[in-house]
């Protein structure tokens, strides 16, 4: 680890980012342009988010399957919105095994056409009717501004994919996955984000209708973090995936999608991350607790780690993911500074005193310096740990709510809504229109981010910009 | 499903696997020729191999990262004989963003070369090493003649890269993956494969030496169903992999790489496969136990219903993969064939006199017909029915391996070898040369699958082929 100080988030925030990304090994460019090696500890943490979402889909009946990466490029042309898409973004296979391909094979940039395809031929009777799958991949989109996580030209996700006899089961999947996905930020992640409908030139090409999680980043900018469609019967034309229903008459079937990526990593460190690196959410961490034995010589390391073992041994097997750092050669000190960095949520120091005391020095990441810091007895040291865990879970959630929260307003007229937008996110009524939106953007760099469906207290308002009555509001901000 | 009859693997094997696979489904083809698209009934089975597996590579320390699918051109150029085994099989990019690209980007047939790549930017010094890294991802290779799971254009596989100071310690982490595989292959799918090393000719180009798993299907061909090669310096010198070692000079690292891949699925298919179609392995089935109701009319079907759901639910607090079939308009009968095809190593019949006896009907799926049947008590029905799924798991080995004893012997002489490779194994004295290799198959079509490290009775004998005094015997079959 180079020992040059972190830049600070007010100072750059961009910096500090991309410096705290591959300084904590999360991951590090690969070598074709734009393409990401996600580094063990960053994969760790990703599939951990896998479990904690597959569990969620599971739980909702969905089951996972595999398909190939490889596309035919007529596929992308077939449904129009999709192919404007798309189109300037693929990664296109002109030759296979030494000759040229005849139609060449795009690499998926997402999945909808080759389901379309293969739903086509697997769907035939409303007895099969729905269809729940999802998959677990990567897709490629060829970027040219790329940043780790956030915009790389290959990424990993999750895609889900369902078929349905009616419009109201499609729409209610379509809301039942953005609710498992504001669950998971809010309960895994410690993220709470906005979440709405996305406005009509944000929406995914191709979908009737986008639902996104919004969440708001230390510097302020939104970041769309999880996605959910009501693609309506558009792929299901397109590609011909029909039923006969129970009165013996052709169907088109209704479809949705959904995903959420490893940019979504980007969104946690944006979140929680501070000036000394990344703060990792108990519930997702690689290492939950980091345990530093300290010792001056040989004869105080051996019963210094004799107590180490035992605990670690104890919050082991309470599915506590501990990490020892007996690596020699590096100060205490130092090991501090690496952890911080990394964002372990807690760090055990035990040295000769704590094991003549029967203690433990316990130090919060969430909480810098002394305040963070307490000596425990050992005694019942696992149920202390595991309460303080989720006492860290709760205080980033509560602490991420709270900046939210702080820095959204409603505007009282054009001029305060760019004062928002500058340092914030802006809820304000919009009338919905391409024009607004475009007006807005040119003057101050925020969208719409999502329509919320909230309850308001009046019925409408003037549109922000064009000062048209309006029956939403939405968030606006800057974003990623 | 289809109604008509399995073809039996005696009158047509061939036909017997893929209409097994299909009619199971397991798998399908994708659009792109010669892609596959696993379903989630063999996803889920993946899935249970990809858990079993992880658990062992993380017990023996290694981690998980996540590395981009592109690899430029020329990292394939670099390592002479790895070139040389992939050039006729890649797929190269060549247009990305609309545009043609500078330097086509080949999708990984494997990833030696970006990870030697990438190795050599991480590796500084001795304290950096081992990196014991496993990748799960999918893998491209232009395939002509293609055949769900065993060859595909695309299949999905993990893959180990790990990095060393010595050749020692690589040996040695080499022959730790060739255990780990024989442990999965005979303690989760049930198959005792052979295992040693292979023929300069068979091995993976770039290995000094690999070590295969050689598993015999039902037809008496071999199937290679996992690696690990012992990569010496080979991609260390290619890719510049050096550490600085304690004596402050620099060396090249040893490297190793193992793999297996969703091929192995194809591997219990026609291991434990039967005329009524797949048996699935219960450590790895998808569903370990389908349990049946029948009823007449709705009176029946309430009472039924209710044991039913209560031992259902008793099965599945048990961590017992339960799963209830309870379809309309599908006989009894029709659902014992449909989950007998799909290899459900356990049946459970649960009818109103199973609920008036307190019993229920056991059926085995690798016991055909009466034989397998039981009818027995409620009572403790968890610990009776995991007990069975030892036994079934216990007898697909055993039986595995009298199939694989009884079709394997050593000839007295070349044309006792013909005869045996003919329709089995042979274990012969070999010299290793390639040129008795080839003769060898172009008479008999059989090549060498492994050279096992056995204690042999006498020091040497004579080559099966050429009659030179050899050291080895290896196994000679013909191979999928």
């Amino acid at each position: 680890m180079s020992k040059k100080k972190l830049p600070s988030r007010t100072e750059d925030y961009n910096d500090w980012y991309n410096t705290v990304v591959m300084r904590a090994d999360l991951a590090d460019y690969g070598p074709a342009r734009g393409t990401m090696i996600v580094k063990p500890y960053g994969w760790t943490l990703w599939e951990n988010m896998q479990q904690a979402l597959d569990r969620r889909f599971k739980d909702t009946g969905h089951v996972n399957a595999g398909f190939p990466m490889f596309i035919p490029k007529s596929f992308i042309d077939r449904e129009a919105s999709h192919v404007e898409g798309f189109s300037p973004e693929l990664a296109v296979v002109t030759i296979g095994g030494g000759k040229q391909l005849e139609e060449p094979l795009v690499v998926r940039p997402t999945s909808e056409t080759i389901i379309g395809h293969t739903y086509s031929k697997w769907i035939k009777s409303y007895r099969d009717l729905p269809v729940l799958i999802n998959l677990w991949n990567s897709v490629v989109r060829w970027e040219l501004r790329t940043k780790l996580f956030l915009r790389t030209l290959e990424f990993w996700w999750q895609e889900g994919h369902t078929a349905h006899a009616t419009y109201e089961e499609a729409q209610e999947e379509t809301l039942q996955m953005l609710e498992v996905y504001i669950d998971f930020a809010r309960n895994e992640a410690a993220i709470a984000p906005f979440y709405g409908r996305k406005s009509n030139s944000e929406k995914f090409p191709g979908a009737d209708v986008t639902y996104s999680i919004e969440a708001m980043m230390g510097d302020k900018k939104a970041l769309q973090a999880g996605t959910s469609h009501n693609l309506g019967q558009n792929f299901a034309k397109a590609f011909d995936i029909q039923y006969l229903d129970n009165n013996n008459e052709m169907q088109y079937c209704w479809t949705t999608s959904w995903g959420l990526s490893t940019r979504f990593i980007g969104a946690m460190i944006m979140t929680h991350g501070d000036d000394q690196g990344i703060i990792m959410p108990p519930r997702l961490a690689p290492h939950q607790v980091v345990l530093i034995p300290i010792h001056k010589d040989d004869g105080q390391k051996s019963i210094v780690m004799e107590t180490v073992d035992r605990i670690s041994t104890e919050l082991l097997d309470h599915d506590i993911r501990v990490h020892i750092d007996d690596r020699e050669g590096f100060t205490p000190g130092h090991k501090f500074n690496y952890w911080e960095l990394r964002g372990v949520p807690l760090r055990m120091e035990i040295g000769p005193k704590d094991v003549a005391n029967q203690s433990v020095t316990l130090a919060r990441r969430d909480i810098v310096g002394k305040e963070g810091k307490n000596i425990v007895s050992q005694e019942n040291i696992t149920s202390k740990v595991s309460d303080l865990l989720i006492v860290i879970q709760d205080s980033l959630l509560e602490r991420a709510i709270k900046f939210r929260d702080g820095n959204t307003c409603e505007p009282r007229d054009y001029d305060h809504f760019k004062e928002i937008v500058a340092d914030g996110f802006a809820l304000a009524w919009w009338c919905g229109e391409d024009t607004c939106e475009i007006a807005i953007k040119s003057d101050t760099k925020a969208t719409s981010r999502c329509i919320p469906d909230i309850d308001l207290p009046v019925k409408g308002g003037a549109c922000i910009y064009c000062g048209k009555m309006s029956k939403d509001k939405a968030y606006f901000a800057k974003s990623y």
